[in-house]
């Protein structure tokens, strides 16, 4: 009973040595796919964290390294996501490694974003009911908090049943290359897509810009959606604001230390 | 004072076995029986943990051994459900052991169904709030979020009224065969049915399959109230989308990893 | 630095003593106005946990031994109530004792009731926002979902202007004896009442009952506005429901026990 | 390994640390600024809290020794505001020190409103969700529960398009004195502005005023955006309801306990 509290101590130790980053990370850091890697982790802990992501719904980014590869976690929920869980997948739809672990089945939602946009480094799908009802009711998605003056006058919505028209069998999700690739062209340049009885696909430049714009995109919805239950006449953000905001935009950053700073200890 | 670390260690060790899964599970597991109530009782947890559990409601299984039988808590608040208060069930209502505790109520909810449902090995009952305000209003719940096509185009709904037309006594709850018979009947070969002013009854082919049902008819229920807050013309799933649904379904074990893992730390 | 053991131990004691509840409590339990000042503190600390009670509101209970007096806590937080913040009142809602601390302003909801009320043994008051807006609307309370069967069918709304009609200055509080009797009449025979741009007053034969009724009234609020914002056209509860509910109520102590069991470790 | 007891204390009474507040600070209370700035700290950790304050949004006091300078955090986001964060400024809105980190883009809410308010001792700036739908849809904010009777029978709204109406490059945020002025001016003598898609403006005597009716603000928004949703015609305070609260209203020392104690242990 005398090495009792020996025992603690390493007790004590292995918790922390659980909690915390490992001392590799700083190092990997300087690896510019892992950076990318570390942020799709904490992207996918933040969103599901906010409620926004849910069993389902993924974070990738493309490879700094070979643009024609991105990562993305395997079939899983967001919020467990760890780096042993990150699958380096073609633009192919396949993962690189023969052995890979079963990746998602609306994958080609990636593929053919990052096939038709060579701008775009991350690409956020998600789950989030707060973009639902403006898919389900076709009324237009608006600008009307400042925060989201990256939106444009009105967001997209990919109504899976056009793309699918020609199908005999159809059904909801994206789960090969030609609904992958009709999502995209409908995408266009634009930052976000909604998508009818599904949720949202969200792009950026990093994976914290897409991040954030997942988030402001779901707390537009949430003020958009709490006035037209006031009153129909609402006044969104005009072009004037819209061209003006690309120059007094917020730092990025900040929401993403803020939102990270919220997860629970040791994620 | 010199045997206080003996006394600490003898606190973390108790602690942790409380916390911890006990050993003889995994052999209990063998047990198919037994790995079904340990299912109940996590689902138990994890509906309440959602808040679609209040201090009622309840989930059950069917007996792997034998199919006449069921399992189910006693009358207590589901948060807190563990082995122990666990009650083996016979399809007339009594319980098997003589000497088994209070139950509830309304356990004529999974009697009838299992009478009726020989494909049906779990039934849970609730009090959602989020589908309640179909039941008030009449308007049909239908599938409009992709992860809700297991429901039909309109959810059955059971008016407790008509059921107990002939009865100069009526109440709201499901306190008798012949109630719990008239609900089965309601619910047919669907997979929920609603309840006015009530709550809803979902069932699966695994206790897994009905929690994971509860839980995206919760939030098909909370994605159409949304929807319908904004316009009256909504858009929901059509006839082949929800067939093709059956095939290209996802997985209800990621879902239940998911919410079990939500669950506060020792439960 | 060899003591630290017995140091730590110390905290670990005095940690778990201020956490656990007393030794003294079950012989307290025994003097029956204990025992209802014990369910006055933890009824505060369940309604502030649920979002009920914000910073002000109260639950006072009746003396058992003498019902002339009864117990409510100083102005002050409900969230934070402990033993030592018990007042003892009389019924003309002054402190039995001469050096007692500041009582809430609105304590006339109190006295009044518990006078005309004989069979009252508890009174909340509270600023429930789920009760609100039926209160600035006029539209009527109902009861529509079965566990709040304990209310008429329409609840009664207390317009404190009507009170205060004769009045020169006139405000929003029950701040005096008359307002506090005009509130008592309207009440009637009731178990909640209304309070416009307020919140609502209920009560109960024990703490217990009228802890539940508060939750459940805010529960039943929820349920009606989220059926109102689908359709105006909902189903309450009829006669023979309300009837009925009389005899197949639920025990009230299942989710006073499920309440209690959700406040944070310590309370 | 004998000395792992002492390790161990160590690292508590480092927790403990941390968590404490320190005991410089009692002593520092006696500086009137000091305690001002405390008081913006924890306001900024309580509206972050209490999910009024995001990731942006500011609380400033003005100095008690120098009157035409104030203190606000460096930008940052409000909920991990420390001492270290706070920034002395002038109300020619530059930072007093000159290697003093990178302040908000919209202080010049804060330096316009503490020129043309000689009482105002704080200045409060969110993105409340709550308020945003008022602004969108013009339906005027009315003080509807009894705490909000601090706000006018209209809270006025800036309409930053009126103020921009002459600039070829126009945008959402305060970023100069001239918007920051055109703000002050239409908030006049009032203790709340709402700005459309944006948030509002809270001011007050003191942080603590401020605080307080920056949350009241917020119920009230929720419970008269309820109150709409059931109907159009509802029932504001009237004048003499709002004469009288201004001597019957509660002691904001109330609400600012509470809220402060609902921090997380540690902040």
């Amino acid at each position: 009973m005398r090495d009792t509290p020996a025992a603690y101590a390493a007790l004590f130790i292995a918790a922390m040595m659980f909690a915390a980053p490992c001392h590799a990370q700083s190092s990997q850091a300087a690896d510019p796919d892992e950076a990318r890697i570390q942020d799709l982790i904490t992207a996918s802990h933040i969103l599901a964290n906010e409620g926004i992501l849910d069993s389902f719904g993924h974070v990738s980014a493309r490879s700094a390294k070979n643009p024609d590869h991105f990562f993305m976690p395997r079939a899983m929920p967001p919020a467990r996501v760890t780096r042993a869980d990150i699958v380096e997948v073609g633009l192919d739809c396949k993962p690189v490694a023969p052995d890979a672990p079963r990746l998602n089945g609306e994958r080609y939602i990636h593929c053919e974003i990052y096939k038709a946009r060579s701008d775009i480094q991350s690409v956020i799908h998600t789950h989030d009911l707060a973009v639902i009802p403006f898919g389900l009711t076709g009324i237009p998605l608006r600008p009307v908090v400042a925060q989201a003056g990256f939106l444009p006058p009105e967001t997209p919505l990919f109504e899976v049943r056009e793309a699918n028209a020609s199908q005999k069998k159809r059904g909801m999700l994206v789960l090969n290359a030609d609904l992958g690739d009709a999502l995209a062209e409908k995408l266009g340049a634009n930052p976000v897509i909604l998508m009818r009885g599904h949720g949202d696909t969200v792009v950026g430049k990093s994976v914290r810009e897409a991040t954030v714009r997942t988030i402001y995109t779901h707390i537009d919805a949430l003020a958009q959606s709490a006035a037209l239950a006031l009153s129909p006449k609402i006044t969104a953000m005009d072009d004037a604001e819209l061209e003006t905001n690309a120059t007094e935009n917020f730092d990025a950053d900040r929401p993403w230390q803020n939102y990270k700073q919220r997860l629970p200890t040791g994620q």
